[in-house]
């Protein structure tokens, strides 16, 4: 038996190549197996982002979900549908392992941030030597290019999935200080709503893809909830310390 | 008149040098003025991570806060004693910028997130060309050094100061599904207290320093209150979902 491979979980970041951090990047180039998530038919984000650092040489494998959303058919069980699934590639990836090869898995923004490797890492953790490497999450990507200041002094950052009912997010959000609101897609009509009832509207900020070359900054106002990509997100900054003025 | 310098603001991640990105390592190399914030008699977070990438070429201007707690003796203003501050620095960054010279400023963690740069960007972002770089941010930091995914699926994230009272965290931390704790120092011994009144203590992690070469990661119920840093964290990760287990 060969010693067993180590699994890595790299954050790439948010979206723009150059913002992999050069450990990532160190630890990527010197993967043989690279495996990275995708929809059926899809190249997938995390390896759009890192495609021009990797070798001929690396072997890489798809990940790909058996369903791309949570709202399925009556006879369709999501949470068995989605076990089975990282069942699969983790025994897949084991094989790997196992041969006494270390996997990079890699996932876009940050792993321990909402990312799917985290169900990678629950399964194998324990088994194998695993290390992360944070990356920039796609909050911090947004608040950049929108050049918005995010969270001052003691103010409460709270992140929301937009999946959350209206009524979920109204309270939350009413009890916080700044905000960010990912998962946005069809849920793009409904948070919008909780916003402007809240009469937020004027805080809050939109960017689709922030930090990709596809990157679309507008008013949420003006946003068609029918083509808001699920890859969109809100923030509503803090509000700017008095003092910080001129 | 010279066309004006470019200012930048660049997060330089949370402590391991290798955890900058390949976009503010370029930005820094090629900045002729790098201003950095440091206590009185201190180098400073982010001139200590960045401090190899630096030529003997670029010009360094230290930021010297000149209050480093909130709490200041009866005939002392925070406020205005910071804005002040604020005021007198962003002055000195004028000089360079006017004179054409671009001026980066580092940011450990993101700029953005609780940093010091918000208030020069405030100030400056309106009167000279400005771009702002992400960075890996402390919790995430912490969260891959500590095997800790930290959000799932749709669960809320609340990201809170230590420096709140105990009656306003254990507000926010009951109405939350994974938390983060920043801002410890003086206020572990309450943050940790009500965090045991929440039973969340067998769920909470502690690490100070995350990434840095003096990392300390310790159970939360064995911290000496004494001798916490200011830069550590507590987290409150997400409960795993059903589905991950094997």
């Amino acid at each position: 038996m060969p010693k067993p491979g180590r699994l890595f979980g790299l954050g790439v970041g948010p979206g723009d190549p150059e913002l992999i951090t050069l450990k990532a990047l160190r630890l990527l180039q010197a993967a043989p197996v690279v495996a990275y998530h995708a929809a059926k038919g899809k190249k997938g984000n995390a390896l759009a982002i890192v495609e021009r650092y990797l070798d001929e040489k690396q072997l890489l494998v798809p990940l790909i979900y058996p369903v791309t959303t949570e709202i399925l058919p009556a006879h369709m069980n999501y949470d068995a549908i989605v076990s089975d699934f990282y069942g699969e590639i983790t025994g897949l990836l084991r094989t790997h392992l196992d041969a006494g090869t270390d996997v990079a898995v890699i996932a876009e923004g940050d792993p321990f941030f909402y990312g799917s490797f985290m169900y990678i890492h629950d399964r194998l953790a324990e088994d194998y030597e695993t290390e992360v490497v944070p990356g920039v999450c796609s909050i911090l990507g947004g608040a950049a290019v929108l050049g918005a200041p995010l969270v001052y002094r003691n103010q409460t950052l709270t992140v929301l999935s937009g999946v959350l009912s209206a009524q979920d997010l109204k309270t939350r959000l009413a009890a916080t200080e700044a905000a960010a609101i990912m998962k946005l897609g069809k849920n793009l009509a409904k948070v919008r709503g909780v916003i402007d009832d809240l009469g937020l509207l004027d805080r809050a900020l939109y960017v689709e893809r922030a930090t990709m070359e596809a990157q679309r900054i507008i008013p949420l106002a003006e946003v068609d909830p029918e083509s808001s990509p699920y890859f969109s997100l809100i923030l509503v900054p803090g509000e700017k310390w008095a003092g910080s003025a001129g």
